[in-house]
């Protein structure tokens, strides 16, 4: 991660918009109330500032605070949640062992949810149902953390919610993709999905469901899959 | 994650001796001079403790404190390095960049090091070739990332030095099963890792590369790899 520490005060973010990790930074940045320029990358051709500035993983998104690139979401969300830390309101808990906890948590749905929602809907047929089953699984485990609280840290919407709301929108394509209904199997965790979407800043920095859909259904074509 | 918040101020580490996670977590430990009783756990008989502790992954290590199971290795660093704050050093930054520079090593280390170091021992053939190759380049990008500095962050022991020197005991079995040298590839890095182990904290924390060594054949044997 190359940087020079020039660019005086700007926030760039490189993204794409149906991107789940992206969407994270997006929702941190909104709702600490930080204004940005957004800049929607081509996966097909990405940028030479991409490149630049995400040498290891070329990975979006990436966030780009006085010429420096901050990489990789969590670490992202911690960044804007830490240089921010005088704007309401904090992602992170205070307490040592509450900011394990949400850690924890955000590191499982970054690789539990994602990686096996993947195989929702590029896999067919045996491996699609029991990638379906797995993904079940691993909301209904997400679902007993949540328990009766409003959001996963209690009554604040936090930093575990922020890592999976962004998957929210996408539950759509997983269940068109393999035919079944998030709210009939985890009814809570989509009433708090509903909860989290009514906040003006994660409405207006997630994309749209039908957007995400079409999205997969498009990289379908591009890896083989009809 | 299951915590009744009882247990006094005791720490417990439930851990194996040779693993790279566990040693991390020992390593930040003992920089920190925290009192803690370890527990070495067998993998083909998990405690009821780690299952009740770690009902999610069940993997090692776990570390309890005051009866509340903090999990994954990075995570548990990092709580150590915030639980105990006024004891030196600290392992994090203090300043935002940094921490969102150390949070992303750590995360390329646990990610890359572990999993095509993996594939180094496991396969054989052209796939060990592939791996070893690949271990060399995440090496080469690691020594890189070093520069001229003595520690990862500078001047100071830290982090990332922890998420890394844990896979220093493991470079002897590497290199014995895919025949090759980090040295002759990495010598800074090399340099770096003595330079890690003449400090007590890290040499009465990690275990000897040929118990390491005698690991790994052992779970070629559990595996089926001859």
């Amino acid at each position: 991660m190359a940087g020079g520490g020039h660019g005086g005060d700007e926030v760039i973010l490189l993204d794409l918009k149906v991107s789940m990790f992206g969407m994270r930074v997006r929702v941190a940045l909104a709702e600490k109330g930080i204004e940005y320029e957004y800049r929607e990358e081509n996966l097909a051709q990405k940028s030479q500032l991409l490149l630049e500035m995400n040498p290891i993983h070329k990975k979006l998104p990436v966030l780009i605070h006085k010429g420096n690139p901050i990489v990789e979401s969590l670490v992202i969300v911690q960044y804007i949640d830490e240089v921010w830390r005088d704007k309401k309101p904090l992602l992170m808990p205070s307490e040592p062992y509450q900011r394990a906890q949400a850690r924890f948590w955000g590191d499982f749905i970054t690789k539990k949810v994602y990686e096996v929602g993947r195989r929702v809907w590029v896999t067919k047929g045996e491996q699609q149902e029991k990638a379906k089953k797995e993904l079940i699984e691993i909301l209904k485990t997400l679902e007993g953390e949540l328990g009766d609280k409003a959001y996963f840290g209690g009554e604040e919407f936090g930093f575990v919610d922020v890592a999976l709301i962004s998957f929210y929108p996408w539950f759509h394509a997983y269940e068109t993709c393999a035919d079944f209904k998030v709210e009939a199997e985890c009814p809570k965790l989509v009433e708090w999905g509903k909860r989290c979407m009514a906040r003006e800043s994660v409405a207006k920095s997630t994309a749209d469901p039908q957007e995400v859909y079409e999205f997969v259904q498009s990289m379908k074509l591009v890896v083989g899959i009809d």
